[in-house]
């Protein structure tokens, strides 16, 4: 199962390798993982996704838990959550094609940050479907470059979701 | 001095943990950190935000490039770049204060993306400084949550920046 994990920690140096050593330990692949402080300039927060079996990553989580910097950790798979990513998507660009990707970066409400005479980079959010859908249908004008994030999520304060 | 790093590694198992390692035996701290995979699903890039002596990163970007696993690395610092980041912040909200907390969403070009009777969700993009501006005018509400992606960067085609 795919798991969505966010773990509080110190800021302090060490403490990303240690995390990200237990789950290569374990044969574990990290799919996406992302770093930075909080509100709190002392503590950081990772969201960590990764799929495997679920005893095995609820094992590696009691280990977190005892683990020297670490605050907090909590598994929000099965969570009602908000799940979203960006990505920085460097596309070619003709005299021709323009119109065409403005039109996609509109349906998708992305929008251009960067442009030159052969290109564009575009900016969107989403979910991890909406992100990966939109880079499929950009794939076809030749994409020079791609930075994503990974996901970031919090729960949903109720069961209604608005978006 | 503040350093960007992008960094190109094949998909596997321990090489994020490595490299975190080579940082934090320096006794570097890592700012923030995002990994994710991009168009070919055997590669995925990194991005570091670090600081610190120019000298030892330089050493540690020539120690990455030896690397196993380790496509290609970048300091994208003394480039001309798009630099941008996302946050998610969940703040708590009164009937009061929902209509001030709403202009400054629109000020910002941020949006809600989840909501309930005592909290909305806000989903920000932006480089460093807008993002934690934004995080700082909204502190007086009372943040009850945040989770930042940490920046993710590429090169700019040209020299003229849009926005």
């Amino acid at each position: 199962m795919r798991h969505t994990i966010s773990i509080f920690v110190d800021n302090e140096s060490g403490v990303l390798s240690r995390i990200a050593g237990l789950f290569s330990a374990r044969g574990f692949n990290i799919e996406s993982l992302n770093v930075a402080p909080t509100e709190d300039p002392e503590t950081s927060r990772i969201t960590l996704v990764t799929t495997g079996d679920d005893f095995i990553i609820q094992q590696i989580i009691k280990r977190f838990n005892n683990m020297v910097n670490v605050i907090r950790v909590t598994d929000l798979s099965d969570a009602n959550r908000v799940e979203r990513e960006m990505a920085l998507i460097k596309i070619k660009t003709t005299e021709k094609n323009r119109a065409e990707i403005l039109r996609i970066v509109d349906i998708f409400r992305a929008k251009v940050v960067d442009t030159s005479i052969k290109s564009y980079t575009i900016e969107i959010t989403g979910d991890i479907e909406k992100v990966g859908g939109f880079i499929e249908l950009l794939k076809p004008f030749g994409i020079k470059e791609i930075a994503r994030t990974g996901t970031v999520a919090m729960t949903r304060e109720n069961k209604i979701k608005a978006k």
